[in-house]
Order: structure tokens, then sequence, then C-alpha cells
């Protein structure tokens, strides 16, 4: 069954910053998509900040099964009735997976209910990404650990709702520790945050890191959208559906 | 170790309907500050709705350690701000207990990131409150169950990210079933979310129900409230706390 | 991919009680063969207890990809050795589904390290099966609740360690609630218990029943089983994997 | 309400080893039970490996709320009927706290399930153990993190059930992180596993280490025992409660 997936970048580095443009000369979003189409099962399309409705507008959500986001320098640039809209196709559904410093975005801080802080430093140290739980879709294929030869510092106490489970724990070079890969279900959608990514260091071209990213989008893909989930208001007449699998009910009845 | 305890009630019902009147003379504030007033370790003040700033000024909440919140049918009429200064509150450690139609306050809400809806239904069925976890701070003194002669229906699904604990499992008369006591952590505030009290039945009367609620309290204050975090920026000279409790550090040391 | 599945019954009520002989002719394990045998995707066969080595030798756990499990009069006569088997293979990998009585065998147990009691009661009453969790791999297809015209009522408190993922919560008639549908992991292995299907009542032959046992299949398969885990010992010299996605590294080393 | 604590130790080590006499000369248990007996409300007994019984007869483990475990180099030497009896204490609400080298006793695996394994690596490196949740009555009093100059590495995977709450990561100098501050509860009881406590280097003269001890037993301190829990037949008819707090029920009754 084929996945739309719709990778959002902002796409402000890249434009301005020449050891950004070396990395990703394309754009982050472009490398992403490289790495996916890889994979058949995928139908991917991009969309950036500079766009009209940020490229995210109610049609291409509607199509979306997973969001893929980063974001970094222009977080409030974000219009807030975009996240609202991102928010309500999440809880209906829709896969999100946030990348790096997309844990600072408006979407992941609405879904989390907290500040997302965390403890950071940025002197391209070496980052090793142990694995938690070997045997969950987004590990599959993943070794014992991740090595990244730089990457900035991510550190505890991040500020999240404990996740519903930590796949991958980062260890820094200078001292400090992270959970640097998590999920969370909110509503009916599956939400993954995923640490590696800083715009200058190339972990988009990882083939382990494109791993966990591909295995992602099949983790957090819906088997359908829900309709918005209200109150339900049940009433008096409680319709029992006393059918019968073999044509009578032989059984002593309680009560 | 005294604890500071706000009862806020937004107080609508009970000036213009009968029934509540009978039940709640004084206001459902007032029967909760009642039986929480037995505990000699409480300082209890109360809040409503139509005091200026709902009675939640920057003063009272900062000398709060435990908001007990019950809201219904004016929720919209909070304002967002003051929404904003209880959200801050509760992740600086102030501790929240959320009762009945409260999971749709604006504060749950904004705490949860889902819509926290639910099915329901007004009939005055029976419920069930079963104990799932006997030894929790909440739990203690309760038996096996509560039984609640007449409560408003809430069942599943119940639109909310996984419980951190739930200690009460409700079942209805009716056929349903809810997870009526749940608890969170947010930031470094607890959060305790309770099912009964429909403003029509007396549950803030019933000793055991009183029991959990001053449970909660206990279970909620914090140690001290924690300055507001914001993403900490650890430079690059990572200073080791290099200490050697014996005096000397007779052993290898690594690399 | 092909999921060997191999499916265990004790096999005891259906050869002496006339009752069961009614519902389940073939046995229960007949039963889940045949309407698991709808998908292609599960190469299927069965074992009983009164077989050598309860039809559970090494040759055929090895090649067992997920092993259901239904026991309930005779569980103590379930060899100890057996046992560790079945255990080993869950820590490595292989998927373990545990059926109605079979919340009291000793493979459970020496999962979960608790007694696993419960509270019972066999009068054929209503059961309803509520979805708390509609977009788990396992809930798929099911809709909003499972009606049983008549179950035993098994009945909180579960003396169980905390499941990972409730996804069903059902209600009794006679007054009790049940986590009916619940997930753990051990070491690899995945591990779903779901509570319906006493011996006298036709539950196995429930379509609705049969699709949440067939997605529990497909979600408890693993992508492939592990050695046993044993303590690890790593030694002094760490070996930095410092490989270069780049073909060379630009970026300022740390410390 | 004191709290009656049992320290025990394995006691080994320090009979035979001169590295770890200099640290611990009136073995781990002494130093243990020195700090605890700072705090007014616990009264202390210890109990060690070569006594009759352990240490842990009946009576022994029957007057005991809170159970301190260190064991390494002779966890086999444990007897089997010994283990079962602290199983069920641990069941019907006796705190249990984990030290070290303990992740591998046999009372820990028994309440587990799984291997318990881990990576280690012994050199004496740096570790720094981060606060994972500052609002925790086990953390309370801890700053962001404790520096241990000297540790053995205990690594992941550790293979473990997903705990209940991670309280602190463990980051190693070498390259690996551990959750090395976990919580469970099993039964009625509550468990702590706390990483540091190698033999030969003073963690338990740190006194931040000592006030994570001492939180850790005021945690797991029940309320009170419970009977053994055992299947529970809840027969036919169904006692319900129906008292009623007003004195009349003036509600209209569904159904």
């Amino acid at each position: 069954m084929a996945i739309n997936v719709t990778v959002w970048n902002e796409y402000q580095h890249e434009k301005t910053d020449k050891k950004v443009q070396q990395v990703y000369p394309e754009g982050i979003h472009e490398a992403i998509r490289e790495f996916l189409d890889e994979d058949g099962e995928l139908n991917i399309q991009t969309a950036t900040l500079d766009e009209p409705e940020h490229g995210l507008t109610q049609e291409v959500l509607e199509s979306t099964d997973v969001l893929i986001w980063w974001g970094h320098m222009a977080h409030d640039a974000v219009e807030d009735d975009i996240v609202e809209r991102i928010h309500d196709q999440v809880l209906r559904g829709m896969g999100l997976i946030l990348l790096h410093s997309s844990h600072y975005s408006k979407i992941f801080k609405r879904l989390m209910g907290t500040t997302c802080s965390l403890r950071w430093r940025e002197v391209g140290e070496r980052e090793r990404l142990w694995v938690v739980d070997p045997n969950h879709p987004i590990t599959h294929g993943i070794p014992e650990y991740i090595d990244l030869p730089h990457e900035e510092m991510y550190g505890e106490r991040f500020d999240i709702p404990e996740p519903e489970k930590i796949l991958f724990l980062g260890w820094f070079e200078g001292g400090e520790v992270f959970r640097s890969g998590i999920t969370y279900t909110r509503g009916n959608g599956k939400v993954f945050y995923f640490q590696p990514g800083h715009e200058t260091y190339p972990q988009y071209k990882n083939p382990l890191i494109q791993k966990v990213i591909t295995n992602a989008v099949h983790w957090a893909a819906p088997e359908r959208k829900y309709p918005k989930y209200e109150a339900f208001h049940a009433d008096n007449d409680v319709e029992w559906d006393d059918f019968d699998y073999l044509g009578d009910t032989p059984f002593p009845k309680f009560g």
C-alpha cells in the first residue's frame, strides 16, 4: 500500500549559510526526499516555509499519510492556524516525524504540552546513538549503535512528557546523554522525534540515519484517518448488539 | 510541612440550578474546602470564575502548591492568559487536580495536547470505581472499589495521551468503561484527573471520594517550585566536578 | 514474508466435556488454525499437551515466529524445562499470544514476575470489549467495541506489571472491568494477552475476535530472532568507528 | 511513622579483597547502615549471605518494610526458597532496592522475567548520572547530575522490561549510556534499581548517592502489606453496596 509522505523543511539556513549549502546544496528536504525515493512504496512531495500556506494547504495535508518536519531558526514564522491544521491531522491519524531542532517547533510543543527545552552545545562533538529497543519497527536493521563523528549536543534534561517508547539514547563526547529517539501517540496519530540532523553535519546522508527515518515512515503511516473526535453523546437506549454466532444461545443468561 | 491548596470552581450551576443548590448550597468549592480542612497540614483557599482574574492572580498562584479545578459549562469563559499562567506554574512544579468535567477545561487540553473528548450520558446510572493500583499514595485507604449509586457516565474512548498510571477504572451500568483516575507528569508538575463529581450528585460528600482527593493533594504537592525551564546553553569548557570523597583518588584513570 | 505460527492448546476440556465438544469438536487449536489459514502469509501448525515434549521440541520452537497459547486446567502439567525453552525463544524474539485462562500459564507468570491472579465468575454474563487504542496494528479494522453475549468474567484487580499498551478494556454485566487486551515487550519478544475465549462460548468463531488474533500475529512476528543476550564484556580499547560520509571531515573536533 | 529497613549484603569481597577492605572495612552493609542511621525515622538491621537462611528468616522479612540488596559474586549461592520468600513479600508490598551488580541477582531476574544482562567494563572510568525526573520523591534534593570520578561501566542494552520511570541516565567516559536509576511496581511492591556502587569505589560514602538511597527507602515503604493475592472467585450474587449519602435517592434510576 502506497504511503504519501510530505517532507517539510523551513529551508532558511541553506539559502544564507555557505557551510550549510555545501552539505545540503538543494536543501535538507531534497536530501530526505532523495533517500526516501529509493523506497518504492513511498510517494514523496516536499513543502517549505516560504511557499503559500507554507506549502501545507488543507488539500496537501488531507492527502498526507506521514509528515516529516525540519525547522530551526524560523519556528515563530510558522502561522498558528497552519499549526492547528497539522494538529487536527495528527489527531485524526497522520503520522508525524520531527527531526533535530524541531523539538522546539510549534507543532511539537502543541502536542507535548511542555516547554520541550533541553541542554545544548554546538562544538561538533561526537555522538553515539545506542539502540535501547532492538525489535521495534523503527530500529529494524540498525546495529547496536550508530556513530556520528560530529553533531550538535542535545542533552538532558529534556522537558517532555514521558515517552511511550525510548528507542535511542544518545551519548555525547562532552558528558551529556539524551533521549534521542522517542515515540508518542496523540489521538490516532503516531509521533516520532529523532534528534540527529544539525544543518552543518551530513547526518541525512548517513545510511543508518536514512534507514531509521524510512522505518519510521512505515511505522507512523495510519491504516486510515479518522474523523475528528468530538465528545459523543450516548443516549439512554443502549442498543445491545445481541447477535449469536451459532444461530442460538443455549447458555444461561446472567441476572 | 504545610501545603497550600487553592480550590477553584467555576461556580455557575450552583447559582442557577435548584437541584445543584440542594446538593451544594455553598458551591462545590466550599464542599471540597470543608473536607480538606479536616487535614491539619493543608492551608486552603478558594477561587471562582467571577472573581477578578478568576481569583487566580500571579500572587495567588505563586503561593499555591496544589490547585484543584472544577469546571463544566463555562470553560470558554476562562481567559487564555490565566490559562498560560496556570500552565507555567504546573511546569514549575505546582500540582494540579482536575475533577469530573474539567477533562474539557482549557488547562487540561493545554497540558495533554489532544481533544480530551469522551463518550457521555446523563441518566443517573450506577458507577463502580475499581482500584487498579492499590499501593499508590492516592489509593491508600481505599477498598477494592467505590460504589457510586448515581453518576454521569463518562466512557471510552477518552482521547488522552497514555496516562503514566491508571489508578481507577470506572464501570457504568449502561455498558461503558472509563479510565476514571489517571496521573501525568508535565514539566515538574504532577497532574491527577479524577472523573467523579457531576454537579447533581453528592460525590464530594462521599468519604471515600474525599479520601482520594485528600491523598491526591499530598501526592501532587511539590518539594519546591523550579524556575521556568529554558533551553540551557552548555558552553564548551565542560567543568568536571572532580571531587574526591576519600581525600585522594588511588584508582587508575581511564583513557 | 511468511510467518510461521504454532498454535498450542492444552486440549483437555474438549476430550471430556460435552458442552465444549459441541463448541469446538476438533479442539480450540483447530478452530484457531482454521481462521488463521485464511491469511495467505501464515504457515500454521498446531501442538498440544499430550504430544511428546508437548509438541514443542527445540526444532519446532526454533522455526516458530509466533506462538499462540491456550491453557486452563492443566497448567501444572506443562514441564518446567519446556517453559524455559519457550522463555528463551521469547527473549530472542519469538512473538507470544496468550489467550483467556493462559493468564495463569507458567510461561506468562514467568515473563511477568507476578501472581497474574484476578477476579472471576462463570455465569455466562455479557461482555463488551472497548477499543482504547484505535490506531494500533492489533485493533485495525475493529469497531468501537466488540459485544460478546456470554463470557466468563475476568475482573480487576489483575495482578500484572503495568502493560506497555492497553488496547481493550472489558466491561462485564455483573459489575466488573478488566484490562482485556494488553501488550508487553520482554527481551526482543512481543507479548499480547487477550482475555476472551472461555471453552464453552464460541468466541474464536466470532469474526472480530478472529481479526484481533490475526492482527496480533502480524504485530508479534519478529524481524529476526537474536542470539540469547548475555552480559557483554566491552574491553578497554573502545573502537571508534570514525567513518566519514563525505570523504573528509572539515569540522572542528571537540576536546 | 517508623520504617523497618533490612540491608542485605552478600559480604564476600570485603573478606578476601584488600582493595575492597580499604574502602569498606566493615562491609558494604555497614556503610549503608551508617548513613541511613542518620534518618531518625528508620529502624535498620543488616543481614548477610553466610548467616543462617542468609539472615532472611520469615520473621525478619515479615517485619521488613524495605529490603536493600547488594550482591555480586555469589548470586548463585542464594537459596531458591529464600528468593521465593522475598518474592512473596515484594508482591505483598515490601519495598525492594537493588544496588549495582544486584541487577543479576535471582530476585531481580525473578521479578523482571528477562535476562537482565548488560554491557560492562571495569577500568575505573568516570560516570555522570543525569537526573531525568527532578520532581520524583527519589530525586528530591539532587542537583542536575551526580559526578562519580570512577565507576564500573554498565551500558545499554540493558535487557529489562520497560521501566515505569527512568529517574537517572548514566553517561560513561568510554562511550556508553545506561538507565541507571529505574522504578517498577510488582504486585503491591515498589522496586528501585540504582546502578552505582562497585565494591572498589566509595560511592556509598558520596552524600548524593546516600541521599538517593535514603529517598528511595521512604518512597518504597508500603502503607501496609497485603495478603498474598490469589485468584478471587466472585460469586453470582453481586452485592451492590447501595448506600445513599443524603438519606434518599431522588434521582431517576437507569434501565
